[in-house]
């Protein structure tokens, strides 16, 4: 931690601080300026609050040295996590197409998409019982009801399953679900990160619509602080002033994260973008950024669709795509 | 709701879309103009999707004429509603302020707080029992034992309480709790608000750091939904581009939530600066701005505070500030 | 400065550094800490690139120490600059109101807008000949002749005028102008600023839309390192992810600029909000905060202005504004 | 045009809406809803201001049906813009690389850049003669001599130059200069796009930091209004609230403006991170995305670089990323 003081400040001042910062059993090195002195601080300063440095009125700045991660920092973990999903693998070089339904909505439909994707080669079923929604009068989800819709398409096809949890509460319901999502929204939702850090159990860990990429490094830390060392990012556009698309993918946090961590990114072309059309440009892009796997939203008939078809693709369309996806990352890994 | 087709969309491309709207007994008139035909929709067009209307390939694009909340819609309810809160009222020309900690520490902390600020004028007391910190490193408060130290400093100073629930889990927790808070981060979490909807008991929702104000007023539609009417909105701040404050106090949305919506709004001026030299001028601008109340951090001693001590006040510069409030808002009425 | 580099880093890595630094004619004090070495500089650093040294390797950070603004800086001129326009002062404690019109239309309009204003307590009129229109179909401005009626409106007045200059072109025209404004969109036209540095005039100079405090402060220093020191900040609004406002209004500017630097700095709550019943909280508020003065749209007939009609008074409204504005300024001195 | 208003607003309220909405020759047509009314506007309504609509008490909300510009939509101008530079195309199926340094500092440097960039496979050469400084302090570039040392490495490696203007004053220094770039900070310099669209020269426009994509369409047309349809669109990033890059790369903005407009779009990975190691990450993505082309910055020796170092490539590392683009490129058009 480095601690930035005015040259002026009389020793008095600069007592009570010393003081603060010496009984944590840290050392101050001191480099004296012309106008300021730098406090360089050797030892542990983990337990240091740069809040609690902040309110010396002798402190002009702070900043701390280390970041504040350490399980999820590929700085003491170099080697690529791969997180196998029934044997589908994403990351270290693994990648892996998620496919399906906003929201599950009866028997027929999810096992209509199930096949539909599975046909056209993805790996994994994503499908959403519990809904987070804006309206508290827009469909919910299917709850419970809608996780046994989702066993039926994993009993029919072998496809393993992604599925959102909102609360603490529902945990114990998604036995059957092999990826447990935690939706934007709850990215911050610590009390629930907690819990699925508690699982053996791979999380997949959106990024929060205005989230830094350091918080959301700090929220897969709560995952991985808990034991479960199974977290997958997923880049899902974040909110800026742009509204021609419903959020703004940042395309540059996939190798951002891949600097930083050694923990898989996924991307979730469907939300970023909210507009259908943008979901190839979108998903081609994400692949020659770096990325360890798209999951991407499909319906039968998106125009009946109860959440989000306006950014659903058809099943055609899908194939399409994934024809595309897959022809891309191979020849990613030939450049 | 209105919908804008291009002028050279052919009859069969039409059809699609008026079976659909048809099928939902709502009536379209049209305006042909000459390069764009306009449908309005006459009838109750809550339950018709917007996403679902953007997957047709003829709409270039879709507006709601209406606002998507109901009970918390001045139009509906055109009269102030005022929230009392064991005898200190907000809402409606009253207007209260509530000091306190961010987090519960000690029992003489807390209760030194309290006595230090009602002393000060402070009529309603805050603390943090569950803490929502980005680090799972950081002090994550003292929990069900901070709610017990907050009862004894209630007991002994007369003052009505408020502090945050993290989960649905803990509500049961809260029954000395006066005002239940929901943080910035869990403004979304819909289950939460289910749950507190069912409640009698005021809440007080602090908007998301990156939410519209249209997505505030839509949770605090979800707690409305559920039974409860006791809302209090909190503006704490959003996230900007602007790096010399932690937050940017949206001011302006005090006039705006006034104009939309019949709840009291209140202002948090230490977590929207991040910084206590700020919390004067930005309390003051927000009573000028027309808000009906104040939350502000206080500590015994900031430096040694477990967290946020850099934006907390201590008690003899709350008392200073609070003076100053209280003749502003005279002012104000007298304005 | 300061310079954080990895405490694995080898010497023959860190020589190169070490070099390019020291051809600097600076000192390096090390701080060896268990993973990172802090480099402190000292000396003159302003020559410094901080980029440059990001372009070693072994770096993992740079952070400047000192503000990258001398003259604009309070640290060097602790006393606030106040500037007389016309007789009325800005900063220092002096408050003044700036209204006028968008644009000026005619000799009718303009002249009787001033003499609105001007009875209704405003000390100085604005109005803008260059027009910076976002379409090249809207209507630029009456450009020259606009400035021939300003003029004619002061000379029927006595106010002294503030209006826009958009290119160094037409800084010769604006002679009888006796502040010249510098609009949002132009706050890093350098060549502008360069210009207007030479000049013996005050400056008032507006906020980028998406431009941090820093920036803006190092716009301000453009104009006066050129040898101008008479430069007025504007708070005008910044560009956030929230559309019920035109801009959001960043009412912590007005204290942080404060902080930072000796200039005044006043609000234009006009387009801040984008709408006209915003005015009155916003003005209300930037003086709560601490403004300097406030530049406000009249219209004598706002339904017919050429531009931003929807955010500009009529002129009872303003004059009922501007009794309230004198009070609230007068009891803020008693505060 | 649509305007909605309410059910409830009285005849005469109406009235005066209806007069000035009819003194534009422009039809209304109503459609009565319960709680609102629609107008729909239907003949010429460029001319009419939604902005002086708004002003009317009885608007709730006005809404364009037409996109604000002509000459840059695709819907009046189906096929693609192809721009020829010195016989290197972009648009239309045509990618072309842009390299170089950020601003040319000596008659060897750009020398050496450009031999070595060619070498490499660019086309075309970039170099920074007038640089926008956020600094007053900072190197400002080489100006006149500056273009005058670009054209001798034209004449040496016959390679076409794009080079920024700041100022109308400079525009005749450009003659020898193929490409005439306006920068982020100028985008709404509509003196300059003015005077730019007089010229028969191709104008690179730069996407301003917080500009949205509307916006920046509205000031190509600036352009093409002049007279001058050679608009080359360039992306390079916006501003937001992450840090861990110097901008957010809007790669969505390729694929929105390939559907809204004719006009090609390159991207400029090296400004969008502000970071070399992200430059080959972006540059893939972007290609991926669709986007006609990249200029990327490529320096001799990045750590002696005047200006923005940091982002800037060395040769050997341009020349392995330029292998990897042509071939991207190639395979993207098999895809």
């Amino acid at each position: 931690m480095i601690i930035v003081v005015s040259s002026k400040s009389k020793s008095d001042e600069l007592k009570g601080l010393f003081n603060y910062i010496e009984s944590h059993n840290v050392q101050i090195k001191q480099t004296i300026g012309e106008t300021h002195t730098i406090l360089g601080l050797v030892g542990d300063t983990v337990k240091i609050d740069m809040d609690a440095i902040s309110t010396f009125p002798v402190v002009e700045s702070v900043k701390r040295v280390q970041e504040p991660y350490k399980l999820v920092n590929r700085k003491f973990h170099e080697i690529d996590t791969v997180i196998d999903i029934g044997g589908f693998k994403i990351g270290g070089g693994n990648f892996s197409v998620i496919a399906g339904p906003c929201s599950v909505e009866s028997h027929d439909q999810i096992l209509e998409i199930a096949r539909g994707v599975k046909q056209a080669g993805a790996g994994i079923l994503r499908g959403g019982a519990f809904k987070p929604r804006s309206s508290p009068y827009a469909f919910q989800g299917l709850e419970g009801t809608g996780l046994m819709l989702l066993s039926e398409a994993k009993a029919a096809t072998g496809m393993p399953l992604v599925s959102e949890v909102m609360s603490t509460d529902d945990i114990a319901l998604f036995d059957d679900v092999d990826v447990i999502q935690v939706g934007a929204r709850n990215m911050q939702n610590f009390r629930l990160l907690k819990e699925l850090g508690k699982l053996d159990k791979p999380i997949l860990l959106k990024r929060g619509l205005a989230n830094t990429i350091e918080e959301w490094l700090m929220s897969a830390e709560y995952i991985m602080a808990g034991g479960n060392e199974k977290v997958i990012l997923c880049e899902r556009g974040i909110r800026t002033f742009e509204t021609a698309t419903r959020n703004t993918l940042d395309v540059s946090a996939i190798p951002i994260i891949k600097k930083l961590s050694h923990l898989p990114i996924i991307v979730d072309p469907s939300h970023s973008a909210g507009m259908s059309h943008l979901v190839e440009p979108l998903s081609l892009a994400a692949i020659a950024a770096g990325a360890d796997g798209l999951i991407i939203e499909v319906h039968n008939n998106p125009q009946k669709a109860l959440c989000d078809g306006a950014q659903s693709l058809n099943i055609p369309q899908f194939n399409a795509l994934n024809a595309k996806i897959d022809k891309l990352v191979a020849f990613m890994k030939s450049l």
